[in-house]
């Protein structure tokens, strides 16, 4: 899984990035490294002209992201058959109150990724697809649970994405203000912003000296999910 | 802006929540409180078939959406004489660890919102829509400000969508398994995830004795962003 900085998605009209250039990234360690530290994306899909945006759970291998839905619902049914799709992760990292209207703004870290979304068809393929739906989250997890029955495996549909085109969009600068602005006397700051993880809380039905196992560590009470998330992929692909 | 909580979004095929039907919600005042709790959305757009998804940031007037954007970006380019998208916005409210994998979930609280996005010509009402940009996040702050440049009007488009159909979907229930699956030696758990403000940077070269005003004081450290966006939202729309 090792990857060169300078190696990176090619660059169209589709994906490039059209104001701010200087906030423009294609490579795949910048890409990935975004992807990996969300599990929450949104995807894109159009049915008959009409554009839908549903927030869902992914998940990248390499190249490919992969994410799930009940056989039943409106994105898996018309993303199917290599359909165009958008994968959009955004992370918020501030707010930024400026000196005028036009310079408040925000830190944020975002990456949008374009192909085609095709249904995995190959059993043995869904199987190990739903198996790393869990563990790329919590590592080992599935090996612990109860078993997934063929009902379960016929209700979900899982669709993979080979990311043609991705491109990332990064802004880390806090407050800047036109030179002159600086002079006025007009409060500006930076709000960080983080989301975070709040204390486990144990299913109240566990069946008694049933322990939190120790492959939930990165899932430790304060810290940010993008933490958690980054060593929980890191423990499921890198590591292993 | 009273609100009836039996008044809602017609539902079609377009915003009909397909799976899950409990977890649907088509009330104004459900859509609307999710809406207001937010401030970043991805809204999504075709262009000659390919969809888009892009995070920017929104507010709400009545059942009006707004986001802006350069006038020179992908998406500013493309949803000008209304064409149709869709704006979502997306709560993450935990991580669900459950016995079985099919049962792994997530709480969360999520908007779709369909309608046609159109770019505000009218100079005034492009004016008056600027303001409300800040002062729906940051309360009578533009009044404050240094004053837009024709400039810096002309670099920004605004567009506008009023909401034709939405609908949320909710869940909010921790672990929940298979009846039988509480009797295994397994451990289950519901991670909370929550989006906190940090503490306010005010800018190193702001001017001796500028004080931050106190209509931030909803931007408190540690406070959940979607708090103080709602708190933003009723100062700066229903208290004046």
């Amino acid at each position: 899984m090792t990857e060169q900085r300078q190696a990176g998605y090619r660059v169209s009209d589709r994906n490039q990035v059209k104001r701010r250039h200087d906030r423009g990234f294609y490579d795949h360690a910048t890409v990935h490294a975004l992807l990996d530290a969300a599990m929450l994306c949104h995807v894109s899909y159009v049915v008959e002209g009409q554009p839908f945006c549903t927030p869902t759970f992914f998940w990248r291998e390499g190249s490919r992201l992969y994410w799930h839905g009940s056989s039943a619902s409106r994105m898996l049914r018309n993303l199917t058959h290599g359909e165009p799709a958008c994968l959009t992760v955004t992370h918020l990292d501030s707010l930024v109150l400026a000196r005028s209207g036009f310079n408040h703004s925000a830190d944020y870290r975002s990456v949008m990724a374009f192909g085609k979304a095709k249904l995995i068809e190959d059993p043995q393929e869904k199987e190990r697809a739903l198996v790393m739906m869990v563990d790329r989250l919590y590592p080992q997890r599935t090996a612990g649970l109860r078993p997934a029955t063929a009902q379960e495996i016929k209700a979900t549909s899982v669709i993979a994405m080979e990311i043609e085109q991705a491109s990332a969009k990064i802004r880390v600068r806090g407050v800047v203000d036109d030179d002159e602005d600086y002079a006025l006397p007009i409060y500006a700051e930076r709000i960080p912003v983080i989301t975070v993880l709040g204390e486990p809380e144990p299913c109240p039905r566990l069946m008694s000296g049933v322990q939190r196992p120790a492959t939930l560590a990165a899932y430790a009470a304060n810290r940010s999910l993008q933490d958690a998330l980054t060593e929980a992929y890191l423990n499921s692909y890198v590591k292993r």
